[in-house]
């Protein structure tokens, strides 16, 4: 027999033992702060009709189809009728489409899971992997205090999960940068993706693309350099004089059109409630009008979130860890209704893997005990036995150590699985060592044995 | 245009919106016993090579395949060499497989999450649905304190998830069963089959099916009342007495074989640690000659667990909620090693739809929020987000009506989300209201307001 193959699939990628803890600790702690907003966990199934897919403007290039591996051509499954989910977009415009008689609006759901694209298999970009994503869906109409909410919620989740690590999130409004392109006779579409390259492409090039986009370079220097660039503009940011700001924005561009002047007056809003009423820092979170996120179907506010580095730039290698923005249209297809939205989307497993890569996170445990219990000889087990249920019961996850091996081994195991707290039963007495930082846990156990 | 259909590909189900609740609360509650017995959540990816789930055994006609919608035949995704899983026992093989030196044995995992098999969609059998294991393999040997642990964990997570319901977990040892077999000239694989079918055919085609399997049908009567069905046997188990138990068991079959004395040997050794020193109850665990798992490839312990009616009697209709067993050899197809495991299996999707349907569960709120926060006029929002952000960093689940709707559409909201505990904001007042059974959480809020 041929030997097997037991790597796994190109693009489609699996953590080591120690990473998978990390995965795990992120994944819990981001569902519940989704849950603590009022973001419920609502799951939909891997699989829907691949029309609802095509309709939605997935890339078909990208779309995964099921098959059978003996087909059966009378079998729905095997006529590229049932495809995989590329996002979790779509599902969530179905999960309304199918429910929307039942939901409360505006409807809440977080969504933690997997999704595949058939995209050119690289290094740190996957055909398979997790997205985290929030979204609110109004029935008719939204408030944006729901824009705001999403700011505070990225703060939250990131400030918890990499407490040494600074970071901004990044907002506009596409209002503001469509009705400077349609002031300026310029395809709105076009102008977006030109914008949406700044930080991606040399400056060279993306002078050469501007130049290109609009020929008058003077008036294009205006459009970046008049007001967004204002020095008073960045001050008042800085010292959250909220009103300020947007009044330098207004008259620089206010004028333009009424495009313009809504998107400012939207952006001013989410700036007060955020800072006025959330009470975030403005230092977490800046106005860029560089933040376009040119491809996607966003039609207000839009988001992009950076760590940065220690003297305070933007950590470019990187990208934007999480991302959003307010879609006036979300499942008008499915439903023939209006349904604006405002969502955002953390790309889990490509983050992880990049934070393991760049070596920002250094996985060493790979247990999810923080305690295990060992025993000097075999006839001690069923006393160690006892002593691990007794601990559980107060809640603490403790492993047993099960096997008859010497304690040389079984400290192997431990240090292995890297467990630092270990209650070490022998005849006559009962030990508790702490190899690591959980001297709480060491005292814990202590008082209960 | 055609009307696209949204409905949900048959075989793939979608819980709605208040029964998504019941699921998030059973896939944590689970979660965390797994976690706090010492099995971390260790995921792996969807798909793997085709030929892996062919080694192992995958029914083919079941295996769903990737494929492209737009094929391109230079890409592996295209060419059913890439299939989905169709059980999480596989995927833990080829994972050991991959990271085997990097493995600290007795190597622990659980695992949330999707399956796909193409089996043919019928009223509560699903295409897609999701499992949760846990399995613990040894490297070369693993004691039977593993075996025994199992138990204790399908206990916890019945225990907690439904309190007010009782259940029992059935276990047998298939050397028994193969060892009767040997002893009686039957093939053991049939054998096993037939007296698998017994809870679930009516007697008169089972006693039919036995005189097939072997024609004495004094001899085979012998072997299903001798022993198993002593009352001394039954009366020494209920009253915790596991020595007596099995030394009748060992009068009965202990001599047939060294096969049938191993079984009775290694069961009373998991009996004994589980009773004696795990201190489970002899009421929440029997022993069943007729628990078999005929289909599977176990070769010790086995095990099924049901729900309890109210008379004591097992409710069939449900059939087993927690099944699973001891393997002899998990990856030596992929490794070339010597790796004994036990695990079980809660198939989740299935187990739940059934609690819903037999309104078993009946599920009320599908909001994750306990509380909600309305206001009396608009002007009042920003005083309603900053007590938001207030209870919040307390630590309380608690989320904003953010829309400048009248108090009575807010209520009509927090009534259709289920949310017990309201916080109104007035001009002068703040009132906290509890239409559940949340006075705890009213009170917790009304200290920090």
């Amino acid at each position: 027999m041929a030997k097997l193959n037991t790597t796994t699939p190109s693009g489609f990628p699996e953590f080591s033992p120690a990473e998978q803890r990390v995965v795990r600790h992120w994944k819990k702690t981001i569902a519940e702060i989704f849950e603590k907003h009022g973001f419920p966990l609502i799951e939909t199934p891997l699989v829907e009709r691949t029309e609802n897919f095509e309709a939605k403007g997935g890339n078909p290039k990208e779309i995964y189809v099921l098959d059978r591996l003996h087909s059966d051509s009378a079998d729905q499954d095997s006529a590229k009728s049932r495809a995989i989910r590329f996002d979790h977009t779509v599902p969530l415009a179905l999960f309304v489409a199918r429910n929307f008689n039942d939901l409360a609006f505006p409807f809440r759901r977080s969504v933690i899971g997997p999704v595949m694209r058939g995209e050119r298999a690289q290094k740190g970009r996957f055909r398979q992997f997790d997205q985290c994503d929030i979204d609110v869906i109004g029935n008719g109409s939204l408030s944006l205090a729901n824009d705001a909410q999403m700011v505070v919620i990225i703060a939250e989740i990131f400030a918890k999960l990499m407490p040494e690590q600074k970071f901004v999130i990044r907002i506009n409004n596409r209002k503001i940068l469509t009705g400077i392109a349609n002031f300026l006779g310029i395809e709105p579409r076009k102008y977006l993706e030109v914008i949406d390259q700044k930080d991606k492409v040399s400056a060279d090039k993306h002078k050469q693309m501007l130049k290109e986009l609009c020929p008058d370079e003077d008036q294009m220097k205006m459009f970046f350099e008049k007001g967004f660039k204002d020095k008073n503009f960045n001050e008042s940011w800085g010292k959250g004089k909220i009103e300020e700001c947007f009044n330098i924005l207004k008259n620089s561009f206010g004028e333009l059109n009424e495009e313009c002047l809504q998107g400012i007056n939207e952006m001013e809003e989410v700036c007060k409630i955020l800072f006025k009423n959330f009470g975030i820092s403005h230092l977490n979170c800046i106005f860029d009008y560089k933040i376009a996120r040119g491809l996607d179907y966003y039609t207000g506010t839009v988001y992009e979130t950076n760590l940065l580095n220690e003297d305070g730039s933007i950590n470019t290698s990187l990208g934007s860890i999480c991302s959003g923005g307010r879609y006036d249209d979300l499942a008008g297809v499915f439903t023939g209704k209006d349904l604006p939205g405002v969502g955002i989307s953390i790309g889990l497993t490509r983050l992880l893997w990049q934070l393991f890569d760049a070596k920002i996170i250094e996985p060493k445990q790979s247990s999810s005990s923080e305690a295990i219990i060992l025993f000097r000889s075999p006839e001690l087990l069923s006393k160690a036995i006892k002593i691990g249920q007794k601990l559980r019961e107060k809640n603490i996850a403790i492993e047993n150590y099960f096997e008859p091996k010497k304690i040389q081994k079984q400290f192997a195991y431990a240090d292995k699985m890297g467990i630092p707290v270990r209650v070490i039963v022998g005849e006559k007495d009962i030990v508790v060592e702490n190899r690591g930082n959980s001297e709480e846990l060491k005292a814990k156990i202590e008082a209960i044995l």
